[in-house]
């Protein structure tokens, strides 16, 4: 089944204890289309200015990613953050953010998109995610990321999201803030309870936790010494799940479990370089193979 | 086979966001003799002074621990902590730490004790869990457990501690300050190349991570919405660890796995109460109950 993602697609400056990069492909929605292409043909919609590379275009064109909807706005600039991540990797510090194109980023989608039934939202204005989703009133699975800032900022268009999407995907800091609760476990319930069928909080190197309705799971990351940029990891995490649901065409609690796992081990790809470079390197077979150690590792 | 335990045994004051309870029985000894006697006869070595409520004592025996090697100091007093946890739980500062009899601790093993193969050096002085290794020769299986005041303290000893032992225990932070890495795959392999043949990270709500000499792998804790109190989850980890691992006779790979699913589920269960409340309360059909929940939740 093919699947729609609607995020932005980014020039990232990304500073790390041992190295910086200037100016290398980002944005939510880039590192998604790319973690999703690995298992189901992917529809891009962002935006992005002239200054845009079109070779960035090409690069995900080669992985089959449908760019129709890459809207270039002509005279404009693309979406640029910059960040420092600290020692421990953990944390990082915005630098700079420049929304530019992305912050008049008013997706129209065209027909084929409206038509698909597995539907992201990547992380961006709730109002903006609300009409996207109205105009895929076919969707059939319907989920979205988002951000404290939203949180925050937009929480009555937060609350409507909320009831009108199947799943959330958010980080465990945001899960906290959206809920009051301290305890995770109590958090993601709480935010269950405000319309999602399920929601997962991703931990980083902590791995991912899974709330639905008759079960609630955990699942460590997959260790790795090779951690080189955690940049853009929740998002292949993102892809990596809403990919292997689209290819098995079905979100029964079974599939949804072991596309949690696919979300972990093409998230574990993505930080072992900076960019898309971690997941460039690798074939269908090599998460596949990891899949394999995954799961003889959490078998006793 | 039985197990012997050296470390403290104290009266805490715990301070949470929620509750504070004022001079109730803990110590890491404490927490890791109760888990451990859910799996195999226990005999605890540690001493107290003459402030000792004899009920704690008495608590202990019930489960079957061998209090023999509990020495009570005449005219002196027991070991006292006092800590305060943030909002979170993860966090907690330390108010007050009166040493007192454990201050002048200096284990004299009976002959018993002496004959024991398993042998858990509980956090303390590595100077000190030497000369209790002295006293084991025929030990088969020698664990101890640290924390950052050795390692920034007394790094010659501990040093020489490292390459005496099979195996460390030891939480994140700990982890990292031992070895100077701050990505915790790095500092697992980096520890046990000082001389263990295993070590064990501990990190908490996020469970534990095992590194071997020929594998590697990470376990989540199981997730409770149930926690009251934190203090002594990593003491009742290796207690419910070492215990499984008597009780089988053996420390082959696979019973080393079973053993860290094991001791991660007794601290699920001490984390549900101050002092040993969450333990009291469990039979070991509990906990495997509870095993059983686990493996399924792993499963996919």
């Amino acid at each position: 089944m093919p699947l729609v993602v609607v995020g932005s697609v980014a020039l990232d400056s990304v500073e790390t204890p041992t190295e910086t990069r200037e100016n290398i492909l980002g944005g939510s929605a880039v590192f998604f289309t790319y973690a999703a292409s690995y298992f189901t043909g992917v529809r891009l919609v962002s935006v992005v200015g002239e200054d845009w590379p079109e070779e960035h275009t090409k690069l995900l064109q080669a992985r089959g990613i449908d760019t129709e909807g890459l809207e270039v706005v002509a005279g404009g600039k693309s979406f640029f953050w910059r960040g420092r991540y600290e020692e421990d990797m953990n944390n990082r510090e915005t630098l700079d953010v420049q929304l530019n194109v992305f912050g008049e980023f008013d997706p129209k989608l065209g027909e084929a998109h409206r038509r698909c039934k597995y539907l992201f939202l990547a992380n961006g204005p709730p109002e903006i995610q609300l009409r996207v989703l109205a105009q895929c009133p076919g969707a059939q699975l319907r989920v979205a990321d988002t951000m404290d800032l939203w949180i925050k900022s937009a929480r009555p268009q937060m609350d409507e999201l909320l009831r009108q999407i199947d799943g959330l995907v958010l980080n465990d800091s945001e899960a906290k803030l959206l809920s009051g609760e301290e305890n995770l476990v109590k958090a993601g319930k709480a935010v269950r309870q405000m319309g999602p069928k399920f929601v997962v909080i991703k931990k980083g190197e902590h791995g991912a936790m899974f709330f639905g309705e008759h079960e609630m799971y955990v699942m460590p990351a997959y260790p790795t010494d090779g951690l080189v940029d955690p940049t853009g990891a929740g998002d292949a995490f993102g892809g990596g799940m809403m990919g292997y649901l689209a290819e098995q065409g079905n979100f029964d609690p079974a599939t949804l479990k072991k596309a949690l796992a696919y979300g972990t081990l093409t998230a574990s790809f993505a930080v072992e370089g900076f960019s898309l470079d971690g997941l460039k390197r690798i074939e269908r077979a090599d998460i596949d193979r990891r899949m394999e150690q995954y799961q003889r590792m959490l078998s006793f």
